[in-house]
């Protein structure tokens, strides 16, 4: 039964399925969870009583399934509607600097398994393939669930991907540029293949089902050891000619500042980085710190770390009134390890915006963009990863 | 039987309608011109069949007419579909400093008449709708139109633009801010009304029919006597949350340079907008100088003004750099006045972009971006504005 299921699914699903009606519905629900009748009908551009019509049938077939949703506060739980989960799976795995990370979830959205496996730090494309592969045949059993329900893995990488799938200059992972993802990981899996960088993967993590979601248009911006980002523009990830969009650590602040590792001098990356920072903080106190400790520090009343927080939020805010100039946003999604300081990043990030952006806070109308912590400060990409399937966004074919 | 046909097309093209494939066939021919079927199954998703289906009873009807287009090269004519010239006329309205121009186009994307009515500098709305209007009954008049076939008005504005329809803070348009576009000339025309910034109306006009054809992601950067631009993602203008994206001449090169207009230090219309180096200029020439005439000595010869249009690329090619390392866009349209100059503008652009970008010329895979100039560096703004009602897009309702 659930293997029928998912083969209609699977199909539904592809994207060089003619665009029906139908394929239309199957999507909206698939990219956003449980949604109601309305909701499909205002995101296919249907008419409602085509979707009700759509939606019988799909209960009918068990492809979609009647779900209770209860917004924040009083109020009756409202009707909603979701792919059946035993309807079909998805992964998603980060390939990170030192392990790989796989997640489980089903089709309605509902996260399955979560597991890490640590690497060491020059793993090449050959080993990662192999310990996916062991680590998805390992969930799927413990799960008891049939790998012919899997719909496809999404990659989430720290490092920029063209189109073609091939790994750019600029990745964080010894030894992978040039690589091709495809050709890597499809041969192995025997699934789709999608994949996109792990910035561009955190934003559709929170537009999903975090901090972004509801918005169309964002920009998340990410501070970690290094820095990394994403433009969300009509509900779609940017990701530019070479993959590179929302790269804002590289904007040039001090065009006669420090060189850069990417060739350019004075990139923000060098003024507000984890790496940056700490390094400050380390040499304080002549041995290592990492993110979490730094911050927890910081917010136990550690001035020295105070002003670290509120310099990397002042360089960091004035890149981003440039990028608000440049893209004037309604929201920005700030994320990333050093995004656990709350306030004591974020009050200086909008403060300098504001003094160095165009629009100003007295501008009225949708003239103050918010700044909210991200809400996966940890897996957002590996999260992202999963989106990417079932958002059917950076398919490698 | 003009008036049926346009009747037909007024309820197709209504974005309120259902998304019937009908009306998605119809859009697609309205935003793109004489097309190929295979091109209208891309645009929409739909099958090709049912486009083939679709299109022969447009045809019947007569809203939908055969044309030859004929690619440069040799080859064969191709047969390409457009909408039926006679089924409606769409009208663009530039709200200019000192003038209004009216251009009026069939629904085929034939230009039909182009009109400049010179006003004084500080015309005030309620003049502006009496001088379009009578303009507009002259050149329906002139060209034995029926008004009734206008489908709707578009507006290209030298301000941001709310998405209500209110002109923000930053209009060149002296007394026009906070007037809202719609109450304005809506009860006036009696049609639907579209605006958008000038800048945003140039970018559609150069995708439409000039310098980014076929480019779904590209930006423009307009050098005149201020700076304007767009952004163009997935084939949409983005406007961003108080109509102000694209507004590259106030993102801030220079921190502690001089005051702009805008309320911060050292934009870049600071050092490279017509203003400022036309100001240059006028004091070695001790007059006051056009932009064609400066474009012209520079080009015969003169150093000191070819000087001036190096440097003035330097600093637009430093910022184009962050807009590069943020938006990674596969082309730069650089368009206004100062474009006329050609390579002499255009080479210190690319090569300050090159030394800034994050993307460096060696990296392979859609590493450089193309700069080309605009195709319409005189009438971008009012050809963009007859798009807007073609594309159906900045729609005030």
């Amino acid at each position: 039964m659930a293997n029928m299921i998912s083969g209609g699914l699977r199909g539904l699903l592809d994207e060089r399925q003619v665009d029906t009606p139908v394929a239309r519905v199957v999507r909206a629900l698939s990219g956003h969870g449980a949604v109601s009748a309305a909701q499909i009908a205002r995101t296919t551009g249907l008419a409602r009583s085509t979707v009700s019509t759509i939606l019988a049938d799909l209960k009918r077939s068990s492809l979609v399934v009647e779900v209770e949703t209860r917004s924040p506060g009083i109020g009756r739980p409202a009707l909603a509607h979701s792919l059946n989960p035993e309807a079909g799976t998805c992964l998603g795995v980060l390939l990170g600097r030192n392990e790989l990370r796989v997640v489980l979830a089903d089709v309605a959205h509902n996260i399955v398994a979560d597991v890490a496996i640590p690497l060491e730090r020059d793993y090449k494309p050959e080993r990662a393939t192999r310990m996916a592969k062991q680590a998805i045949d390992n969930i799927y059993k413990e799960h008891s669930l049939p790998y012919s329900g899997l719909l496809g893995v999404g990659f989430a990488v720290s490092a920029p991907i063209a189109a073609s799938g091939r790994i750019m200059r600029g990745s964080q992972l010894p030894g992978w540029q040039g690589v091709d993802l495809r050709a890597t990981f499809e041969p192995v899996l025997q699934k789709p293949i999608f994949a996109d960088n792990e910035s561009n993967c955190a934003a559709l993590a929170e537009m999903m089902w975090g901090a972004a979601a509801g918005f169309e248009n964002f920009v998340l911006f990410k501070l970690d050891l290094g820095i990394g980002g994403a433009i969300v523009a009509n509900g779609k990830v940017l990701t530019g000619a070479a993959g590179t969009a929302g790269e804002f650590g590289h904007m040039v602040l001090d065009p006669r500042g420090d060189l850069c590792t990417c060739g350019n001098r004075g990139c923000m990356e060098l003024s507000c980085s984890g790496t940056a920072v700490l390094g400050i903080a380390e040499r304080r106190l002549s041995r290592s710190i990492g993110m979490a400790e730094f911050v927890k520090t910081a917010q136990a009343g550690d001035v020295g770390f105070q002003r670290l927080l509120e310099d990397a939020g002042e360089a960091a805010g004035r890149g981003l009134a440039t990028v608000g100039t440049i893209l004037n946003p309604g929201l920005f999604v700030i994320s990333g390890g050093m995004a656990a300081a709350g306030e004591m990043l974020l009050a200086p990030i909008r403060s300098a915006y504001a003094r160095h952006t165009l629009v100003k806070p007295g501008d009225g109308e949708g003239a103050n963009p918010a700044f909210v912590t991200g809400r996966f400060l940890d897996n957002d990409n590996c999260m992202g990863a999963v989106g990417l399937v079932l958002r059917h966004h950076g398919r490698l074919t």
